[in-house]
């Protein structure tokens, strides 16, 4: 029986997997950065698998880390999102496909006919996840000295996507006529000329390619911050979000759709996602005996470091393989940071390289038992507003992605709250999510 | 029997043709535009007959045109070059993807992270069509009031190809050990930090992603003027050029690779690739014929504009149906233009209407005859250097692509001029370009 709140899942990817140890994980594939193919499979068995998007996170620099965590790192090289994407959506059919795009470092007419040009390619699959860039690194290799300021960065990105959803509504949806016998290829009238002279951009237009598939492209949004939370309200229509626990997703959820409902805005017309690392085994301990061994292929002297950070407190004293000492101060930098790790600790019974190796590898919220016990807890975080899905982050590959597919899935359309099939052939039907009205003409 | 020297063949694409009257050929996809599924059948069919390369050409605007011609015009709206030709590297196996990228309007991170990327998604068959945009309405897109300056473009287009190529050598070809028992993802040593800081650019490096295939994507050019053929002789790899005939091109043959030679290049590095228009018939009348009818696909009302402006004197007022007037006053504006216009209404006998259509709908160099005669002409140029082979202009499409596989490629393999099997699996290899080094690293 189909319940009427179903659940929404993307796979949050990154070629090899978020997680730092995954590249020596067993079975693994530590070229797929390189490797086409593999990618090309990952994405056919989760569209398999009915999932609603395929995600490529992305970043605008080698992430700035230490050498010692930079050599092993596989985090360093992967492909740009829009030719890894447009690739995938020549070899799929009806997953979504969301590419990163920043607001900083890039154009507003090259992202709208990039954005543009794939929904086409992919027959409306297309969606733009909008960032600001947080790292300061990309910064300077776009020729400046120094970061743009946060509220700058804010300010730029919510005109940068009024400027790119006016460039995407240049033509109406029947300005192409192309009439053989008279010659008329298209109608004038139904050609908008944006014009656009604001503060931060300036841009004629119109663009270059006719309306997309799905009149925009899904927005999709990522901040957290108060404006990145701001912009989510008013423009996104799906949210990547990071809670650490239940309450924490509740939170944000109510704020966000709280937000949304403040200015008018259907709060069905955005869907939460969190980013949900899921280890599944045939029994829990099973499964949180494969988490730790996956943490355990993170290097230890990088691993110290995250731990340092989250306790807000130099770790690297403590004894590797005892507790954690009872005894650390409190900081002003980290009491959030210290209490998870002093609970995680107790809960899981960790060592202090455990818990660096966790907070190395992959620290936040996690779904770890059997097909089941993690039906169970999306099914809570479904009913109860945490979430209206999740953004599955692989712990490794492709196991733990056959793992969800072809064992939480299955599970999950039993209770009726993930689809057989695919509804429609879109990433809005997918998602449930109206076509954007032209804002220039009318249907 | 196979010639020492072999004709190179690129197929210069506008996925409904160059030809302004092309949508409206019978048999024609006046929705190629839109419509992947053509491109894709295009691209699968010039690889079937070993062409070296599917080049995309790319405008940064709405070309900008009076709405009489607008309206008739299907070049208004395309796909975007990464996305379709990454697309395309996906259904495909061997032939080269040639984006066009400008340095005008583009950042240098963006264009060498999109080629390495398209490169290794490709396994080593993308190349860059570097231009400087001469297209001014371009600059109204991208927060400019007018056009960059054409010394200007020039100088950042030079130190954009040095940054570029720079940023692709970002990691030794060995840099990635990937070695699983260690943990050693890569070897810092053998990566580079660029640090480029010159007059027009500034961009820190490491570029995010592994060394391209092909070490750096073949580079090509198609700039005219003076500078234009400097950064060719310099930089280039491949020249798409329009001379209009064989004197033309021996000409400007000669100027790029002793250009070469002045500065230590060896010219066989660099292969001169014209567009050429080519119609096919079973007879050379039959050909003529064809074009003609394609020509007189072109609304007169905007063709006639195109004839005043190669005459440089308005042809609105002649009768359309008469023979060229004796008495055109010449001016200084278009004195060559003047000339050519006399010599082909005389050489063809045509109308005003028909020398209007020809210059409304594609007036550069043509080979219209049949598969013998067309092939006697390119024998002749590749014998007496007025070219390395040819960019490949489509009259309308599919049957003028098909017609060049199917008959013109067959008669060309006969005479061992052109390859019956791809020799290897990069464009490169295709095209018998040597693997740059890298500047920073030995092999
Ligand atoms: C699930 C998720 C995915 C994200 N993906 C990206 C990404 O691909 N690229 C990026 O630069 N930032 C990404 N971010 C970071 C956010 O865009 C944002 O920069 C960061 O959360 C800081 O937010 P703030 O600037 O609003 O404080 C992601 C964040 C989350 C929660
Ligand atoms: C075969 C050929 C293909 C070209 N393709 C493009 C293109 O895709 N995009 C573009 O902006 N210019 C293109 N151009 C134009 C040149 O890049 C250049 O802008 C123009 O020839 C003017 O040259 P100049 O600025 O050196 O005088 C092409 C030219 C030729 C001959």
């Amino acid at each position: 029986m189909t319940r009427s709140r179903q659940l929404r899942l993307g796979a949050f990817m990154r070629p090899v997997s978020l997680h730092t140890g995954a590249w020596r994980y067993p079975g693994s594939y530590p070229d797929a950065n390189f490797n086409f193919a593999h990618i090309k499979s990952f994405a056919q068995k989760l569209e398999a698998a009915k999932f609603d998007a395929f995600f490529m996170a992305d970043h605008l620099a080698v992430l700035n880390m230490p050498v010692e965590a930079l050599k092993r790192s596989h985090t360093v090289t992967s492909f740009e999102p829009f030719t890894l994407l447009s690739a995938l959506a020549a070899v799929t059919e009806r997953i979504g496909l969301a590419a990163t795009a920043s607001t900083t470092f890039d154009e507003p007419y090259h992202v709208a006919r990039r954005f543009a040009s794939l929904d086409h390619i992919s027959n409306g699959r297309a969606a733009w996840n909008i960032v600001t860039t947080s790292n300061p690194d990309a910064a300077l290799n776009f020729g400046l000295d120094e970061h743009v300021e946060h509220g700058e960065r804010y300010k730029r990105a919510r005109e940068f996507y009024d400027v790119v959803t006016g460039l995407w509504d240049s033509f109406a949806d029947d300005a192409f006529i192309r009439h053989r016998e008279s010659g008329i290829y298209l109608d004038p009238e139904k050609m908008h000329i944006l014009n656009h002279k604001g503060e931060e951009l300036s841009v004629r237009g119109p663009l270059n390619i006719a309306r997309p598939v799905q009149g925009w492209p899904v927005i999709v949004q990522a901040g957290q911050s108060d404006p990145g939370r701001q912009l989510a309200a008013e423009t996104a229509e799906v949210v990547f979000c990071s809670p650490r626990d239940l309450d924490g997703g509740k939170a944000l959820y109510a704020d966000i759709k709280g937000r949304m409902q403040a200015i008018g805005r259907n709060p069905d017309h955005l869907k939460m996602l969190p980013a949900a690392f899921v280890v599944i085994g045939d029994s829990i301990e099973e499964a949180r005996t494969k988490r730790l061994s996956l943490d355990s292929l993170v290097h230890y002297d990088s691993a110290i470091a995250s731990l340092s950070i989250a306790l807000g407190h130099d770790a690297s004293a403590f004894d590797p393989d005892a507790p954690l000492p009872k005894d650390i101060p409190e900081t002003n930098a980290s009491k959030t940071g210290r209490a998870q790790v002093i609970k995680l600790a107790q809960e899981e019974n960790l060592t202090v390289r455990q818990l660096a190796q966790r907070y190395g590898g992959y620290s936040g919220l996690a779904f770890v038992g059997t097909p089941k016990s993690i039906a169970d807890e999306m099914e809570r975080w479904l009913d109860e507003e945490g979430s209206d899905g999740f953004n599955v982050v692989f712990p490794y590959l492709p196991q733990g992605l056959d793992d969800v597919t072809t064992r939480l899935v299955p599970e999950l359309q039993r209770r009726g709250i993930f689809r057989n099939e695919y509804e429609g052939t879109t990433l809005r039907e997918h998602l449930g999510l109206p076509r954007p009205k032209n804002r220039f003409f009318s249907d």
